[in-house]
């Protein structure tokens, strides 16, 4: 049994709809953010770095979405959510789940999370202003480059059509022109209208 | 025949020690950082993100340090640097070069590369001052949890071991204190007296 930490808002989701277009048996545990329960003794307990997403597996924990993301395709290979057997075709994957996790979510990041870069509440500043500048080129590059469509490998869907969906939930909030965007906004909606990603969107509150 | 796009002093590091330990043919092409070359048009073309590494295979051009070096390990299974087999085991080793990916050289980024985040300079030398703490966090994190020793994984040696000594190389400059970190910098001497690594730091000037 599995059983992933999520909070609503953040990138567990992506996740939390791998598990579910991957038919796992798994439960999902809300860790409340509200009430910092994040770095609680007993959720650091599960990850000692204060962060959702984490899963528990039989073997132990695993952080970091991307890691989670191939844990999940590789454990239900039925699902076929990553290409396994083919290396480039992964390689191009995992590139693309590399790239929105270490630039695309780390500039997002620095809207809210500028303390964890500075301490001077006028850089923080500085560095909120600069977040649709920042999300705004990450996007432009899927947009033009990395989503082949109509799915991120082209065919078939894959784990990193969960991320892209995931990450692209905080567009219109870090202020992006959304004109730009089209091919972005199509795959959003063809997610939103996956029975799994309705189920998850439903129950991940 | 693999092409490994590289600068001195870069992440490009783990790609090249990965490329060496697991025996591939493979050359591999300086980018001038002094001369700009990574904005080039030619070698745009190459890498549209202009940003090293890339690596240049048969099927096409891979980057993102953690998908090249999982592509190495699974294109050259002899060489065992990483436990393709074991989903559990997989996903704690790509989880711990995500976290390098995304967290510690993130963290290390901030202090020249701060323009990325923010436009103000009062607010770019906030960041450049706080990377002593934050690389600090990010080693601390390795130091009592991440790194089993000898090796990343404990037995044997993996792309994480060349992740992580890359980053090492960077601690001094970054301003830590390196009394905290007892079994990195053990680590750090270990992997330079292997051959491979010996063999590339001397090649990649």
């Amino acid at each position: 049994m599995l059983t992933l930490f999520y909070a609503p808002g953040t990138c567990s989701l992506a996740s939390h709809i791998a598990l579910e277009m991957a038919g796992a048996d798994y439960a999902a545990q809300r860790i409340d953010f509200s009430q910092n329960e994040q770095r609680s003794e007993a959720f650091l307990a599960i990850n000692p770095k204060g962060r959702v997403p984490a899963l528990r597996t039989p073997q132990g924990v695993i952080s970091e979405t991307p890691a989670i993301l191939f844990y999940i395709a590789q454990s239900f290979p039925a699902a076929r959510l990553a290409p396994l057997d083919d290396a480039f075709a992964l390689a191009q994957l995992q590139s693309f789940n590399s790239y929105i996790c270490s630039t695309l979510h780390v500039a997002h990041a620095h809207k809210f999370r500028g303390s964890r870069w500075a301490d001077d509440p006028a850089a923080i500043e500085a560095m909120r202003q600069k977040v649709p500048e920042t999300v705004g080129a990450a996007f432009d590059l899927i947009e033009q480059d990395l989503l082949r469509g109509p799915w991120v490998l082209g065919e078939p869907l894959s784990i990193g059509d969960a991320y892209l969906f995931t990450v692209a939930q905080w567009m219109e909030g870090d202020g992006l022109d959304m004109a730009r965007y089209p091919r972005v906004l199509d795959h959003r909606k063809r997610m939103a209208a996956l029975p799994a990603v309705q189920k998850v969107l439903a129950a991940a509150q």
